[in-house]
Formats: structure tokens, sequence, C-alpha cells
């Protein structure tokens, strides 16, 4: 069952495929990438071929040990449980709850609400405000949550799933125009994790499928 | 730090509340129901006592061991680590990743779009439509999905966190008059579950804050 390295079936840019590019990279998981371009050819996340992988029709896919994970928390956790080093969920039960809280409160809680076949339903007119009252309203309750979680990272001193969850949010939220300066808690620990490497290798500017004129 | 029994702010008819219930009642955790009504004086959610509870504004909310989680499958997962028995998510890594993409399927990528607050923004109209659209959508991949781990269950034959969020949202497809014919294995995990008692128990209509009318 064991098919060589694990694919990764990514889009350069999806904050989802983002999240699960950074644990990979932490763990030091050697992978394969597969692009799906979610706007060529209609959306190549609408191929038969994609369907049968993962019948959501979203990135990222993991194809690992013989299974093909999808949604970005599974894999995330799929991760942590067969591949333990570093560890991105703390031993305290509590601070594993506030890590979950986190990654739930903006893997369920925001980037749903402003991913792409959401805008494309709420229409061109409304749909840059449409995002940015669903970032903005989530960034406001995740700037208090982090006044009682964060250390130097989002849930103490060790970088965590939260922060898997937090840069590719916030480069959204960049990307829509959000105003950030009411959000000093995550500004910073966003920059303190942007310097990292494994954020770096991982940065939609820098990957297989990532256009010329983005590349950084 | 310990102060007596756990409490659920919870609203009846919440499909994120109900997970929770399901969690407790298979538990068997003794707790107290603090009922936070979604729609009454606008919204209880939106009081300054509830926001210092749970900035997001969303129920369920649990206070337990001294802390207060939310996020409906952080709240799950946190029982299941600190009161494993019987267990909701498999021992086998593989099986808990097919556990944790079916739960977050629905947890990030049916419920959210289909919720109170987002169907209030895409107005009166068409929410109908756009409740019924999300819903499809992702019953379309559920139910393949299902064709390769379900057995009596979502995942084998055991009631796992993924049955937790499978009935709660067939109850709100229910509600949206989604015709359920094209979905025959999640129709049939759905009434072998509802037959069992913590899922009775936990039901909208037999809670502390069920209308009247709505009680059965």
């Amino acid at each position: 069952m064991q098919a060589g390295k694990p694919i990764l079936y990514s889009y350069f840019r999806s904050s989802c495929s983002w999240r699960v590019r950074i644990a990979l990279a932490l763990k030091g998981i050697d992978y394969e990438t597969v692009p799906i371009n979610l706007i060529k050819d209609g959306g190549q996340q609408f191929s038969k071929d994609f369907q049968a992988l993962n019948p959501m029709k979203q990135v990222p896919a993991l194809k690992i040990d013989g299974i093909t994970i999808y949604q970005s928390l599974a894999i995330i956790e799929y991760l942590e449980e067969t591949r333990p080093t570093p560890q991105l969920l703390p031993q305290d039960p509590k601070k594993r709850a506030s890590v979950r809280m986190i990654s739930d409160l903006i893997a369920g809680g925001i980037q749903p609400l402003q991913n792409l076949s959401v805008l494309k339903q709420v229409g061109e007119e409304i749909q840059l405000t449409w995002a940015q009252n669903a970032i903005t309203s989530g960034f406001n309750a995740l700037e208090q949550i982090l006044q009682s979680t964060a250390g130097i990272y989002c849930v103490g001193d060790e970088v965590t799933m939260a922060d898997l969850c937090l840069v590719p949010q916030v480069a959204n939220a960049e990307r829509f125009k959000v105003d950030l300066t009411p959000y000093p808690t995550i500004s910073s620990i966003n920059k303190r994790l942007l310097v990292l490497e494994a954020f770096q290798v991982s940065h939609p500017c820098r990957q297989p499928d990532t256009p010329t004129e983005l590349r950084a």
C-alpha cells in the first residue's frame, strides 16, 4: 500500500493547502505537489479524476500511507498522530483544547465564509465587503481569545496547529484589504511566524504552481 | 478551579449544540444547561455577559474543569481526551482520520454556510435556496465518502464523532426541506442513530429551552 512519497494536491493560493504545507515542512516530510488550479479550465477541482479523489472538490488532499485524506485539520491531526515530532499539539488537554478552538474558529468560522465558491455565489458587487465582514468578525473574536492563550505564538511559546491556521488567514485578510490595525496581537504573532523556515518554504509565492509574476 | 457540574450554554435548535449534547450523554457526563436564545432579545449570544464567555458569540460553549471551551469539535475532542469512555474516535489513526474528515466536512463545509447569521446576511428571498445548496453539495460528497467508510454508522460499527455531526445536520436538512432520497446511506445511518438513547435525550425537542409547541 505504501506508494513512495506522499502526494499533496494543492493550489498555491489556497489558505487551507498552505496550512498543510506548513505541517509537512515542520515535520520534515518529503512530498510531491500535484497542483490543482482552482480557476483554470473552470476549476480543475471539478474534474472527474479529482472528484474521485475528493468528492468535496476542494484542495488540499493528501495521499499518504495508502489512504487519501482531505479537510486540512483532519490531515494535520493524522500527521500529528503518525509523525509526532515536532509536536503541533501540546501535551496538556486544556492547551490542546485552546489550539483546536482557535484552529476551528479559523477553519470553520472564517475561511468557509470567504472561500472562492461562496464569493462566487454572493456575486461580484458585494464579495469584497462579504469577505471583509467574515474576516473582521472572526478576527474580533480571535484577538480577544489570544489575550489569554498567546505567548510568542497563538498558544504558548511553541508553534501549534493554531499557528498553521493563523498565518494563511492573515494572508487572506491582506488580499481582501482588511485593516489589521485593530488586531495587534494577531499581527505580531503573524510576523513572528512568517520568518520561520517552514512558513517561508510553504508560502504561496514559492510553490511549483505559483505564477511567475507572483513569485518571490 | 473545579466548580461543580459542567455548564453547557446551548440553544435547543442549534445543530452544533446538539453535537455536544450527544457527546455528554454518551459519556454519561452530568451537566447543567444554560439556554442561550439565538432569536429572543435580538439574540442573547450578543449580550455582554455571553461575549465575555465566547467572543465568537456562538453556542455551544462548555464550562468544565475550570475552563470554557467553545467550537463544538474542540469540545468533543477535549471530552474524548479527558473522559475516554466510550471512545468517540477509533484507535486506528487511519480510521480516526476518516472520522475527523467527515466531522470537518459537516462542521466546516456545510453548517457554517447555512447557519442563522449567514442566512440573515443573504436575505430572506434566497435563504432557503442558499441553505439547500450548501447542504446538498455537502451531502453529495458525504454520500460518496460513506460508501467506503460506513458500517452500521458513519465509520465502521461504533458510534463516533462523525455520527454526532451527521444527525444534527440531517435535522437541519429536513428543516430546510432538502429532498433526502438521493442520500440513502446518510438516511439509513441517521435512522439507526436516532433510536439510540444518547441521541434521543439530546434531541432538540427535549431540551429545557424547547418551546412547548415543539416538544415531543
